[in-house]
């Protein structure tokens, strides 16, 4: 089905190291001249890491834009490199941990109205655990700690978790596990 | 816990009437001089019309951002007005149906490290079909249907629905109804 919308010229707004911000001029689908602001970004990993009792690996992390500190799943941007060693390297940094089996999941749009940005889910398993290194020293991550499942269900029904890309995540891990166990 | 970053000065580097661009000059958590750049948007509701077999209301949009259509939940920006009445407005202009029973769900944050935007996830039932009007119209929705919660897990799986919002919806969906199902 084609692009009910016509882009007449599209220009850059605003840039920084991470971001480019979109003005494109357009004809709406109603016929209408308008403009859509959006907003691009590097692609990124979430990384469900699970121990041998399925428990998942949360980190205490802050949120600039919020201004909050919560629980959420480990991940970050991307640096168009691949994407298991984009993970590898997020979560070594984040929580020291190492894994030997590695699952690429799904890859979901974070905004749909106003991001180009897609994060890929993925799952890892056979963990090493080592020393949180340099998130924690930088202040980004507080701690660190494994929960199971249904701790992590009531931590987002409590508010305790709110990062929608770690639900996300969590929705495909358990979809994985469910589909897995019965194989 | 404290901020582990220092906010020097704030400046809006780019708005329009759906979004306000914020760049901070910051000292960020390891102690060097830097700027932060985030993304201002109306907070949002999602809503999960689950008709008296359970099966969920999809609708077929088009994302401009990802430039696809793709099947999603309905929804949208909040226009300040009460989540309950934002989210019976989005559901009939999108979807033409209403709802007698209503239930506000959890809050959850778009982006954590760019945007301030929260989306609220609204369980719809009791729920009366009329004319799909205005969406469908404006050329922004080409289509809708009910499917079973075990569809759209699959349709999730093949990539079919890859809006992250839609999916921290259904996790958040999913969970209430095992809840409650054991009431």
């Amino acid at each position: 089905m084609k692009n009910p919308w016509k882009t007449l010229s599209s220009k850059i707004v605003y840039q920084n190291p991470w971001m480019r911000v979109h003005e494109d001029a357009v004809i709406t689908p109603t016929g209408k001249e308008g403009i859509y602001g959006f907003f691009e970004s590097k692609d990124s990993v979430i990384v469900g890491a699970l121990n041998e009792k399925n428990e998942i690996y949360l980190i205490y992390a802050y949120s600039y834009p919020a201004k909050c500190w919560r629980w959420q799943l480990p991940g970050g941007g991307g640096e168009n490199e691949d994407i298991i060693e984009a993970s590898k390297r997020e979560l070594a940094e984040e929580t020291g941990i190492a894994a030997n089996s590695w699952e690429k999941l799904q890859s979901t749009r974070v905004c749909d109205g106003f991001m180009t940005e897609r994060t890929t889910t993925l799952l890892a398993r056979e963990l090493t655990l080592g020393e949180r290194a340099q998130a924690e020293d930088n202040g980004l991550i507080a701690k660190g700690d494994f929960f199971s499942l249904d701790s992590v269900r009531d931590m987002v029904e409590a508010g305790d978790i709110d990062d929608g890309q770690s639900v996300t995540a969590l929705y495909l891990i358990e979809k994985w596990l469910a589909k897995h166990r019965n194989m």
